[in-house]
């Protein structure tokens, strides 16, 4: 699997990625609705790096790195990633956040932190915790799930 | 006291306000440097409602309140306060900050959130506590301030 940055040609691929989980709204604090062109303004915006875990040619996810807060805060990043689902299980999701740790600290990076990860989303807070993350914070009923209701998020940091 | 909505005709005083907090670095994680058009097009930007305090025809502070996040989080809103240097102890930053629980009810938001309160903004930390807020979640040394170095930084949380 090789992970790379993200050129302007694999939006298509990219949309295809991040669109099932967008509409699912289910892990991410972002509108279900979203347009294509406003979900892709959004994971390539200018203040983020984006990649891509292609394998074969074919994209199987995509991440996104950017400095959390600006200021005093700017040493800690923040990153996102999703994975296609037919490529669940199979570790593209641990490689991408070694490869965005990796990546973060020779950005001079110090910490990294996740804002807002689902309670419910058991399968990412095992995945985080056993890359070393750890839960700092707890934000009760902040999620409004589909199905589920209102469920806690979890703020998850790691030192780099 | 008058908290009303700010008008364009407030950016002048609006940036007397907030630019020594900008410029000191030491609460807000915003770009020190930052130019006063960047400032107030933060400070005003179109997916914040923003209010000044008001005492005989002079601003004594200034707050934004927007959703903290979007889709499953659009019930959770944020908030950013500051106050006059001359006019600190008056409790100008009590009243915008009850002004914008109410306001933030009537809005439908179920909760408000501070994502980065720097840990040694020890009078602000109180202040927040002392209106219902509690401290959800702490950030290991996500701040450099300018003059202790890397600290702490707490999220703070109130249901409405």
């Amino acid at each position: 699997m090789l992970i790379r940055r993200a050129h302007a040609d694999d939006a298509a691929a990219i949309w295809s990625i991040i669109s099932p989980t967008i509409r699912a709204g289910e892990t991410y604090t972002l509108d279900r609705h979203m347009s294509e062109t406003d979900a892709l303004g959004y994971w390539l915006a200018s203040d983020k790096e984006t990649f891509v875990a292609e394998e074969d040619g074919a994209i199987l996810g995509t991440y996104y790195l950017r400095a959390n807060q600006a200021g005093g805060g700017c040493h800690v990043c923040n990153a996102g990633y999703m994975t296609s689902a037919a490529a669940t299980g199979r570790g593209v999701a641990r490689s991408m956040c070694e490869h965005s740790m990796e990546h973060a600290r020779s950005r001079g990076y110090r910490a990294m932190q996740f804002n807002f990860v689902v309670s419910t989303n058991e399968r990412a807070v095992r995945l985080w915790q056993s890359l070393g993350f750890e839960i700092v914070g707890r934000l009760p009923l902040a999620f409004e799930h589909p199905r589920l209701g209102f469920v806690d998020a979890l703020v998850m940091f790691r030192p780099l």
